[in-house]
């Protein structure tokens, strides 16, 4: 998908919510646990009930994988039914994968080719040989890890070197050389508040993916206040608060209700008219 | 397995050699893709010819994730087909996972429970609370990149903060404070060559799993020079120079050779009397 595609999208459903499948057995309603694919009912179920109000879907492998085969063919029909059902929608595999030239090679020919995914998730500790295998797919994605949502992320992100540039900002700064702004976003988690404002000093215009409102605690008004630009240039992404909202057999309905309330307020936010 | 016993194997077998099994279907002899899972008929013929002459093995997941459900059944066909034949073998699932608490806690139970795995690689760029999920399981290690063994390491793992601390030696000093050496390894790659006495200055004692022998250009005497310790304190990962050394239906003697070749050479450069 293209950015002009995305904000196209973005701008017909004043929405720019991500759904996050972080699909865990463990927290379904106890009656899909009956169904021959469980995760897969599940997501489904979601999908068709949020897709009015979202403009992506991000699927965590790790929620996947934990479930060996069976997780991962119910992470591939997952990404087939978004796909044959809901087109429009930008599909996120969540991998936080990078390594080694060849390997991030594979990976990327996973996700990419077979797998029609938009765009995966990729962490730049190894640099940039690590994350430019991922670049070779006209319109597909890489969405780097920048600043993340979690207390861990102080650890080493924010360390300033000797010219005072913090990692997270040498990160945005240096991988902007290996792309345009078509085929590279950045993670910043919605926690990190005012720190928005330092990285829309470095990237004024990529789009940001933001994970964190809601169970994390980040807040959508200030994410926007700080971080939106012309052409909106957020995707931010609520997982628990949505799939997990309820755990009855209604759990679809509320979900939706969910996904709907962050909408309203999503559209209260966006800057962008639905009528160009 | 503990770290005693790690060093008891590399003792008796007068080996520190990691095979990587970073099998690629377009590159493995041609008779064995009318097999019907040719990736495991594959290891299982390396497995079996390279056994005596190494201490551990490391699949890497993107080899076989890029193949979808039939390349993850392959990797746990694998996992169990070593730990079943060779239970002293330490197997490492080179994932280079890392994420926020609850995804690497799904991890960490994909890897060490669902499969009886000793050891997975974990990027270290979104802090303590992503990797410590994966330290809850006595005898389990994390295995944290520190400085691999690719171009792009040198982006940001060299970086240096204003106390004039590099990004590698700041992952090596923290993490100590999250777990004993005793379920914490290291990944720093054979092509950093003198950076080892840097490295062996703030962990002395841990074990360091170094890939980058062999294809990537690093020199095995080097590593030994700079960064073995009494205990060894190495496990020297060799992939594409062993495993695909040959592609006609010999592969398997010529990797046996391979390895042995390595093994010998590792005898030779080992300070651990194989007779204590």
């Amino acid at each position: 998908m293209t950015k002009d595609q995305l904000i196209a999208n973005i701008r017909r459903k004043q929405s720019f919510l991500c759904v996050g499948l972080d699909t865990d057995l463990r927290k379904i309603p106890q009656h899909l646990l009956e169904e021959d694919d469980p995760i897969f009912a599940f997501n489904r179920a979601i999908i068709d009930a949020t897709a009015p109000f979202c403009i992506a879907y991000k699927p965590n492998l790790a929620f996947y994988e934990c479930y060996g085969l069976k997780g991962w063919q119910a992470f591939e029909k997952t990404v087939r039914y978004i796909r044959d059902h809901y087109p429009d929608q930008f599909i996120i595999a969540d991998a936080k994968r990078g390594d080694i030239g060849n390997t991030s090679a594979m990976y990327a020919r996973s996700f990419f080719e077979e797998l029609d995914i938009d765009a995966v998730t990729v962490a730049p500790y190894m640099g940039e040989d690590s994350v430019t295998p991922f670049l070779q797919y006209p319109g597909k994605w890489v969405i780097l890890l920048a600043l993340t949502s979690n207390k861990g992320s102080h650890d080493f992100q924010i360390t300033a070197d000797q010219q005072g540039e913090r990692l997270f900002e040498k990160v945005l700064r240096k991988s902007q050389q290996w792309v345009s702004e078509e085929q590279m976003m950045y993670v910043v988690g919605a926690t990190q508040g005012q720190l928005f404002e330092d990285i829309r000093k470095i990237v004024p215009h990529h789009f940001l993916l933001v994970p964190g409102v809601g169970a994390q605690g980040g807040s959508l008004e200030e994410v926007c206040r700080y971080g939106m630009t012309a052409d909106c240039g957020l995707i931010v992404n609520s997982s628990r608060g949505i799939i997990f909202a309820d755990s009855t057999e209604q759990f679809a309905e509320v979900a939706a209700a969910k996904a709907h309330e962050l909408q309203q307020q999503m559209a209260s936010l966006l800057t962008l008219d639905p009528r160009p």
